[in-house]
């Protein structure tokens, strides 16, 4: 019998729960506070925005969240990801290392987004909201959205960032595809984005612009509500299908994981691998180390402090408690699209507070170099994003080499670069360059905030 | 127990053996002649080309060739691939046939091409090739060479034709990222090219200049060969992998076929698909109606003459047997670039003429509506030349609505249109036409048949 490349689970086990890590944590994470008031905000606080269901599921202490058998029906489309073991990267690196990925790019859209995308359109539209509003940047999130629109007949509308809009027509022509309409941010349809054009007529947008048009559509239309792809808990809960597959995989493949490795930006990918993991080693069943990776050029969990800061740019959301940069910092324009996010998730940042993770910034020169090497041995290119974590896993990888451990490394592989590849075109070419981020730069940000 | 979508095979389960339709068909296909002597070629004719063991596959009386367990190792980085059943696209067509899908789009580049670079490219090797060289027009089957390559450790070297080059530089940044050298053609690194840029150096190139330059480099290079994608029997026999697993599918899913659909091109991905359900059909063990799927402006099965023609435009290959539309003929620009040959597989074209397989031309308005279709209840959206087959299925699909035949249906999803999505966007924004083939022009090149 030849050795198993892939752990493959039948259909029946994909996962009936989402795990919610909050009530296995030694304390809660601080609660989200009202902007004005600076008390925590309730439920009704965020009603315009989201439906009940998904409120609910953002302040739950309950450990487990049914799936809903509709959802369930859509994830498996893709569902259950298969697991590898990198049997050839290992190869290639000489390393005695065991290295396995979990693979999420086999979604429809490429990526990890759409185990969070298909809920909550699901939820939205089990509550009459007819429309679904958001943002996105390179696509990644828009694109999911779109899909999970079309899934449950939801009109779906997505400002997206004016220069991705331009620059990146793929993700676009992806979001349309599957029904979407969308509008490039800054827009004259909203009073957000007209404020800014009045400004300056050839604004190129940002995250933080394309979050007001879409938040400031979703609150005026009774029907419409707001979606947004990572950062909150509900939106981590729903990952952790990643996980809970990964974990019945590892007893198919007899191993046990003695690292994990996941990029984060908002945190999605990273929670949905790592929670339910976690659990495990909260529960003294095994006992992985659990590393964050993120860029050096956006270095949240490593050089950001934990204090309460904006969610967006513009500073219209409520209060969260995380390791941020500044809500008015603006990283490098690195090729990681998704993992330029000013913040973290509270509930990572509060995991990491509480000395359960730990965390390693990579510049973005060292992770293509690994995501080339990745692709030539494995045959998936992977996203600018989770190359990160592959940097982490070669650096693991070739310590074992020296020390001839036979570690068991397990890391996340959030998605594939099929619609990124004039990233790696710029590594290949020599182009891409590593800009530090300077100490000044950081405190001025860090400075401003409320 | 919920209604399954996918119908997975282990790795155990990963064919050992190709399979060779030849032997099983009433007749042998006439041999490809010599263009000087019209007498049969043989291998020494094909040696400066082609490694000794493609060679000898190519014209193999045996009905199953094993695969060596070096290719099958790099199969299992994508294969088994699955079979789903399309029940989402059932209930929103309303119909009561049963829609079966083999998606393909899962290997490393998206597309069946793997399953012939694959092997092509470890024979090379084991002949102590150290370089392959082949052509490519919008890229599938060269970043499938380019992924092949890095398996084994081949220099890989592509010629494409200059308009996708410039055009579609995803495509070329994938092989590249893969370790592949890709040049625009028509190049000045060869005769032929430089030929062409004396004449035009403007010139825009074309699939046959793109062969010209790939078969003069491997000629000149005793320690490289050439390598093709489609068309040939030995590349029709390494696709054969698909149609293999889908029978062990449908046994998983207790059903048998009552109508394949395939598109054809140069006739692989069909012939892969088709070959192992008409040995099947032959052996009277079931019945299924098979029917290839090619575009109306380049109808090669249905317009098309079956005589002896050249291969490639310049007219520098062997004479092949098949339907054709004379070497000279150049379709339509239309999207699905992968089906714009003005020949057809020598094999297919026999199987055709044997009237064991019937024939459709299809619109391409009418394939990308069922491409959309398709990608809003399905979720992958297909690659340009698949949605020529899930137009026909969708055909079959309506016609058992009006009729309340439950017949079952199986497709072949070759690949996603993850680097083709300006196609959609030409379909959406109502720019794409179907410009119908004059009975004028087809006269015109059947008239230059040699």
């Amino acid at each position: 019998m030849a050795e198993r490349t892939k752990y493959i689970l039948d259909e029946a086990d994909l996962p009936t729960q989402w795990y919610n890590v909050v009530p296995d944590l030694p304390e809660p994470p601080p609660p989200p506070l009202h902007p004005g008031t600076r008390e925590p905000i309730g439920p009704a606080d965020l009603a315009p925005l989201f439906p009940q269901a998904l409120i609910a599921q953002e302040v739950t202490t309950e450990r487990y969240v049914d799936i809903p058998e509709e959802v369930r029906e859509v994830y498996r489309l893709w569902r259950p990801s298969p697991l590898y073991r990198a049997r050839r990267l290992e190869k290639a690196l000489g390393t005695p290392a065991r290295i396995y990925y979990k693979y999420e790019g086999v979604s429809p859209v490429g990526s990890h987004k759409p185990n969070t995308a298909v809920p909550q359109a699901f939820y939205n539209a089990a509550e009459g909201v007819s429309r679904l509003t958001t943002e996105t940047g390179a696509g990644q999130w828009g694109s999911a959205l779109a899909f999970a629109c079309a899934q449950y007949g939801l009109e779906c509308e997505v400002w997206q960032v004016r220069a991705s809009y331009d620059q990146k027509p793929y993700r676009k022509l992806m979001m349309e595809t599957f029904g979407a309409t969308v509008h490039p941010s800054p827009s004259a349809l909203t009073e957000s984005g007209r404020k800014i054009l009045a400004d300056d007529p050839e604004s190129t947008g940002s995250l933080g612009i394309a979050i007001s048009e879409a938040v400031e559509q979703a609150a005026a239309d009774p029907n419409a509500r707001y979606a947004l792809g990572s950062v909150l808990n509900h939106v981590l809960m729903h990952q952790t299908v990643i996980g809970e597959e990964a974990l019945k995989q590892f007893e198919l493949a007899g191993d046990t994981p003695d690292l994990l490795v996941g990029c984060t930006g908002g945190g999605s990918n990273f929670g949905g691998l790592a929670f339910p993991f976690l659990r495990e080693k909260l529960a003294g069943r095994m006992n992985p180390v659990i590393r964050a990776v993120e860029p050096a050029a956006c270095p949240t969990l490593t050089r950001g402090t934990y204090a309460y800061d904006f969610g967006d740019t513009a500073g219209l959301t409520p209060l969260l408690k995380m390791h941020t940069l500044g809500h008015g910092f603006i990283p490098d324009p690195i090729h990681a699209g998704g993992l330029r996010y000013h913040g973290m998730s509270p509930l990572i940042s509060h995991i990491h507070e509480l000395g359960l993770i730990e965390a390693l910034a990579v510049g973005q020169q060292e992770c293509f170099a690994a995501g080339v090497r990745f692709a030539r041995a494995e045959g998936i290119i992977p996203a600018p994003e989770p190359t990160h974590a592959l940097a982490a896993c070669i650096q693991e990888a070739l310590r074992c080499k020296e020390t001839g451990e036979e570690k068991v490394i397990l890391t996340a592989l959030c998605g594939h670069a099929h619609l990124d590849l004039p990233a790696y075109g710029a590594y290949l070419s020599g182009e891409m360059v590593d800009n530090e981020l300077s100490d000044d730069v950081l405190a001025e940000s860090l400075a401003a905030l409320p």
